[in-house]
């Protein structure tokens, strides 16, 4: 860490010693309004803690104060309107991984009126091009490592900007040679500015707070990938709640292994700046460096999936942390043994459910006073519910799939009633809720019915109201007629102590149309066999929903975000031979 | 507290068991944007944790959950709607200390689409009956021990709805039975809803976010009261950034000594049901019951002035608390002495500013790293500076004052250089400012400079950036030329072991113009002299700042909110004969 303490930045992101640290108001903003942007976030952390620590990138050395940070936004900001191309709503794609350049355009594209298009890295050219192709960037901001990724045939038209997340600490870098044209274009305008500007002051605040600030495409495993369009204000707001949420505050470090790539990070980015708190970026989730920063960098807030934490609390580095370390899980809930685990070394998670077109997480799982006194089975039973919206989402509604042939826009919305039994849809409205699908008409109209969006996901509301997921709704196993949770089955199964991880999906049938076929990763050094785990899964669920088939696996498929790739494994089952009873 | 805990509320304050926790969505609203109100707070609130303690009042024995008292807001909102003369935006003005009929007036009469209009209860009748008559509210709730404020020469065609605090204890108190009304009302809708709606389903959630949502008088010392109107958005804004900031959350008790007549309470009655915590109401400040509530309720949030805080820490019952107490202390910030008293009973202090056109706080001395190394003597020096914009406020600018003669609104605006030494005003402007002075446009034109609110409190800007307020406005004492900050001044006696409380005011001076007045209230059992407390001064301050004359007094006159009544003070030395050198 000496290294990174000794670490002095470029000309490029030094701040200033007079710096404007206010964007200057459009003449139409009445008194009493300022159009919400997470862009005044940045400004207002550089202003109330200069000195406190914006950004770590441990892995390249390189650190910037909130000072600093601001000083490098500036200078892309200013980068980008000095590109040719660039234009006021201008779509600037960026192809990185989790590290300062990706956090830095989150705030500069917004500040330069432009939407953030950032990419899957996991995804392959053709998909790249496809989504390159669909949002109509115009710049291209791109990590050299996934260059690779880039079309061969890109239009000339296009500004491809690389990176060699250098930080700063190679001027030769092209990404910082672009920051340092940047620089010299914003010192050009306070040089001739009539009023005496300077730094901020010399970009108008963003005028209509419904103006589009991002497009996230979906990793949708199935169809073209569509582009969700979310609004300043929209992030503005999401960030508030997701900082007020997880309680982060100016002493927390916040481990960036969630993609910030996906769904803009779930508004993370601005989140932390929100709270005057660091972010700690990661190229990757490599456990070993996950541990040395929840070990030696101070980290209290991470998010990621189950899967990711199983690899964490497994680790040969984990031991329990001598502070609470906040860990929103998302996709689905820790078992019961891997919340016991996570608690074991003081990570306390919080379930929280989302989707891309949601901002991230919208609901949480709020804990309720009954569960100090409960088993951690009875508690990871209740928190596996998804729970209730947001500080700033309305409420979550679950209402009835309209009937098979029925129009669905046609159809009134009608809630499920509270029994924990009558399943229905998630539906979500309001200011945690994207503006359109980017360019699809047809998609957008047929997402919304009455002015709610349709989640794709099935679910049951509780007596208590909150939330519960039976099933992402294709995830759904339909056998003899009788609707299987494959998420159910796979938390009674994974309550086996020979369990690591575990994915049941359906798979075709003669006589029941579709039956469970689980895919089983034992812990190492632990045996099961298929019967031990029918007979397990027995005790605990109706008998048909116990899985006919088992593959005993080394790992799972998964996406770049830890979540399980189903379609992967349903296609790996579609071609088995038909089954027999 | 178990008589609080036996507590049933009357059938107007029961939860229904089939309840709508939603408001109904204007046709004209698009699917991602819900006007922001904090009226959300509390439909929120009530579905999430129905069954957590809204409010607390100890006084009168009665309790209410959140799913109990969304009821009884929504009561009152029907009341309300039914009453005569009750119109969209019309005002509904409320008399009385705190207790759950102001807080719950808080969330119906914005619920209705009226204007609340919190009355300070300290005001004299004939005050009183300047506002009722240039606010025009047509519906009165007061509190029967204020009942004598009300004029009597009221139009009939005023509603007055008179409670008697019985929180539901008694039938026959006028509000609870106007609530019993209003319940009907919502029932008998109910029944005729063709839809089938529900409880607050039969509310229309406000389509405009910038509606007026409440109309507070300032206390102002001089001139006729003026009347700050300000708006859900801002109400909201404001409420977010209070429990964020103060880290409010479901565990939180916030003791309500802070009248809530007061600018909206700050927002806290919205802020503590954001975050689902409990306000613990109090109708008057009385030391004893607050050390009952501190030591016995789990109060952990509480704000007031330094004297309301003088008051607490010397109270024979102070101890120190098991938890961390977290105090918002405004009007001015304690001094070492007050802050070290304060810290050695777990009373951690939070220096905030704001103005009833601000919604309250809108900033804040937020604690520097550098601080823990520091002695009390420094750090309550440091913490005096009034800091910087909250979360979701602009930053707040100081502006130099327009030169004698010259038309402010035609004086552009130029900050003062960040030197701490250069005096101008205070500006604010955006999502935490008011929207207008009711029914008054020229001191509405008046008070606002290029878009910037004149908050009228003069001060510098520190090299960080950061207010420091030398004086409110009037207070400044000009003596032969020099501007003597009186704040300083007291500051600076304050230190002296046997000061227990000081005020200094300006007094004509054949020579100097204005000379400093010091009012001293000395600890008991202490005692100093003129000379002493003169020579305790002049190793502090400029000679010109050293006050020439002293009075000794048993009390400083207060307002209701604590702030030392300056201007009763400066009446008393006015009539004086002219001092001489």
């Amino acid at each position: 860490m000496s290294d990174l303490a000794s670490f002095v930045p470029p000309p490029s992101s030094q701040a200033p010693r007079a710096f404007g640290l206010r964007m200057s108001m459009p003449a139409s903003i009445a008194h009493n309004y300022t159009p919400l942007t997470p862009v005044a976030f940045l400004l207002r952390a550089a202003l109330v803690c200069p000195n406190a620590l914006a950004v770590i990138h441990a892995e390249r050395a390189v650190q910037y104060t909130y000072a600093q940070w601001a000083a490098r936004c500036l200078s892309l900001t200013f980068a980008l309107l000095k590109t040719p191309g660039f234009t006021p709503g201008a779509r600037v794609a960026v192809i990185s991984p989790n590290n300062p350049m990706i956090l830095e355009a989150h705030n500069a594209i917004l500040a330069a009126g432009g939407i953030i298009n950032p990419l899957n890295i996991r995804n392959s050219p053709a998909e790249i091009a496809y989504v390159l192709g669909h949002s109509g960037a115009t710049i291209i901001l791109c990590d050299s490592e996934y260059a690779n990724l880039l079309p061969k045939n890109l239009s000339k038209d296009i500004v491809v900007v690389i990176s060699n997340d250098s930080g700063g600490r190679d001027p030769k870098d092209p990404y910082e040679a672009y920051l340092a044209g940047g620089r010299r274009e914003w010192e050009a305008q306070e040089r001739s500015s009539k009023k005496g500007l300077l730094g901020w002051e010399l970009i108008t605040h963003i005028e209509d707070e419904n103006a589009p600030a991002a497009l996230c495409y979906t990793s949708g495993t199935t169809g073209k990938p569509k582009g969700v369009i979310t609004t300043h204000r929209g992030s503005f707001l999401g960030a508030v709640s997701n900082a007020f949420e997880a309680g982060l505050g100016p002493t927390s470090v916040y481990a960036a292994l969630l993609p910030y790539f996906h769904a803009c990070g779930w508004t993370f980015p601005w989140a932390v700046t929100a709270a005057f708190a660091t972010a700690y970026t990661m190229r990757k989730v490599d456990n070993d460096a996950i541990w040395d920063a929840l070990l030696n960098a101070g980290v209290t807030h991470y998010a990621g999936a189950p899967t990711v934490q199983i690899g964490i609390v497994n680790h040969p580095k984990a031991k329990k942390l001598p502070r609470v370390v906040r860990v929103a899980v998302a996709a689905s809930a820790p078992t019961a043994q891997l919340l016991g685990m996570m608690e074991s070394l003081n990570l306390v998670p919080v379930h929280v459910y989302g989707l891309t077109e949601t901002y991230g997480p919208v609901t949480r799982r709020y804990t309720e006073p009954t569960w100090a006194a409960m088993s951690t089975e009875e508690r990871a039973r209740l928190m596996a519910r998804q729970g209730h919206g947001y500080l700033t989402s309305d409420e979550a509604r679950v209402c009835r799939v309209p009937p098979e042939g029925a129009d669905p826009q046609a159809t009134p919305l009608e809630d499920v009633a509270r029994d924990g039994k009558e399943m229905g849809e998630i539906m979500l409205r309001g200011n945690m809720v994207m503006k359109e699908y980017y360019n699809d008409k047809e998609a957008t109209r047929k997402t919304f019915r009455d002015g709610w969006f349709c989640t794709g996901d099935l679910a049951v509301r509780m007596p208590g109201g909150e939330l519960n997921i039976l099933d992402r709704g294709k995830d759904v196993i339909i056998s003899g007629g009788e609707n299987i949770s494959s998420l159910m089955v796979e938390s009674e199964m994974a309550t086996h102590p020979a369990v690591l991880e575990c994915c049941v999906v359906g798979r075709k049938h003669e006589k029941w149309a579709e039956v469970g076929h689980a895919f089983v990763v034992l812990k190492q050094g632990q045996s099961a066999d298929m019967e031990t785990l029918k007979a397990h899964c027995r005790e605990r669920m109706s008998k048909f929903a116990v899985p006919m088939y088992f593959d005993f696996v080394k790992e799972l498929p998964k996406t770049s975000t830890g979540k399980v790739q189903k379609n992967v494994l349903r296609a790996r089952v579609a071609d088995a031979p038909q089954a027999k009873l």
